[in-house]
């Protein structure tokens, strides 16, 4: 049985002057290793769960493969050691190319020159296209997406301490919601949910719990995503990110406000 | 000059159906490349400022030298083309040894089998030991650590998007807090200010202003840091660690109330 997001731990809860012991729910991380043509590539620290989603979002964002179809098979295996299920492998379509070294190089993100925020954008505007969707959505449906999320967060409420990721329509319909106690993974996770149901990203909304810093928004742009909106503020390379491929950016999206850094236009009026 | 951890971005405020531009705080994100011994090592999205305190950091509770002493010289270099600050080069000792595709191997976090939590740990036992540290502290104290450090953040009031990281002495004295967009990257910085000061960090308590992951207590493990207090929860592999390396671990450190995780012993009545 694969492990579930959340597990009880025994712990001392100091309260008012009092230790009391007591069993609470914690957030389950543990590595994840991704083999691609049965040579390992990445071990990522996450929550167990939609490991196959996680793999697939993965290559999709960090370039392995350039859309989801180049991939053939996805398979969870178990560790013939301790049984745990924390390897995936990842096998290409016939015929798709696949060089592991530049891969490992690019994942290691280490610019030759000029190293700068322009560069890790110029980087991406090999792998990305700015978004040409003109999809637009109404600045009341925005406002209720924490909300919708929130309902759907299986396990945050028990933990406090899970980053979310939701993929909704233009009429505010979550179309996938996942957690993980890392963000990156939280958006991998929807990602290849999306690319693995055939989901086009080109016209949805693209909604995380926490900040936009560049490598969110990296994945947005990868997937085509126009519009992502977040709870906690942005970074600098967010914006310039999201200005450069032309994502509408939003953020500090709370109760009745929100503050937007890109393409405004495509947040209406009701 | 280098970047303010801060810079302005002009915005729209939507609130109460109403939109206004403004120019608002946003933290700043940029790559910085780590070189050791003149070759490229990891590049890491970070918030510029105290740049060669972080490669100190990074280099000591990532396993790239096993003290600081072994570090020669640090050294910012401004990038040719584009007089960017974003590039830290740094000299081992005479006599220090240096396996660089070893280290690159260790960063990239690849175990061969048995892929799990538990070889996570033992992974890290190999450069990290037990905490044997005596250090005890009253409860009254700990409480009092969050508003401390929060009195010292520069630049968090400003943007609401930067993590911290905080070192304390046995009296909840504050020696040295630092801001990052990364989480690790503010623990780096705090621990690599007290390494080039020569400040033992074996009676010192970690405050970090989010959660606590395996990265935050493998380096607080290397740094013999024997108590670590986090504003919000831990993750299971956390609980793990800081039980199999002695640490202190303390969540929710909110008003008058906490979880302790492990080593309770350490925390004493008024």
């Amino acid at each position: 049985m694969p492990r579930q997001p959340v597990e009880t731990r025994t712990l001392w809860r100091v309260q008012e002057g009092e230790t009391t012991e007591l069993s609470d729910w914690v957030v389950v991380e543990e590595p994840l290793e991704i083999r691609v043509q049965g040579e390992s590539l990445a071990v990522i620290m996450r929550t167990p769960g939609h490991d196959v989603e996680l793999a697939t979002g993965f290559c999709v964002t960090e370039g392995v493969v350039k859309s989801a179809e180049s991939i053939g098979t996805i398979r969870q295996c178990r560790s013939e050691e301790n049984g745990e299920l924390n390897v995936v492998e990842v096998s290409l379509a016939p015929g798709v190319d696949f060089d592991h070294d530049r891969l490992r190089r690019n994942l290691m993100a280490s610019a030759a020159c000029g190293l700068c925020g322009r560069a890790s954008i110029e980087a991406l505007a090999t792998r990305a296209s700015p978004s040409r969707s003109g999809l637009r959505v109404r600045r009341q449906i925005l406002l209720s997406l924490p909300d919708r999320m929130l309902r759907a967060q299986e396990s945050f409420g028990r933990t406090g301490a899970l980053h979310a990721s939701g993929l909704f329509d233009a009429d505010g319909r979550l179309r996938v919601c996942r957690e993980d106690v890392g963000r990156h993974n939280a958006v991998d996770k929807v990602v290849g949910r999306a690319a693995l149901d055939g989901v086009k990203t080109e016209d949805a909304i693209l909604l995380v719990s926490g900040r936009t810093s560049f490598e969110i928004l990296q994945k947005a742009a990868v997937a085509g995503i126009p519009i992502v909106c977040a709870v906690s503020g942005p970074t600098t390379l967010a914006i310039e990110t999201a200005r450069a491929f032309d994502i509408t950016l939003i953020n500090f999206l709370r109760g009745q406000s929100m503050n937007i850094a890109s393409l405004p236009e495509r947040v209406i009026d009701p």
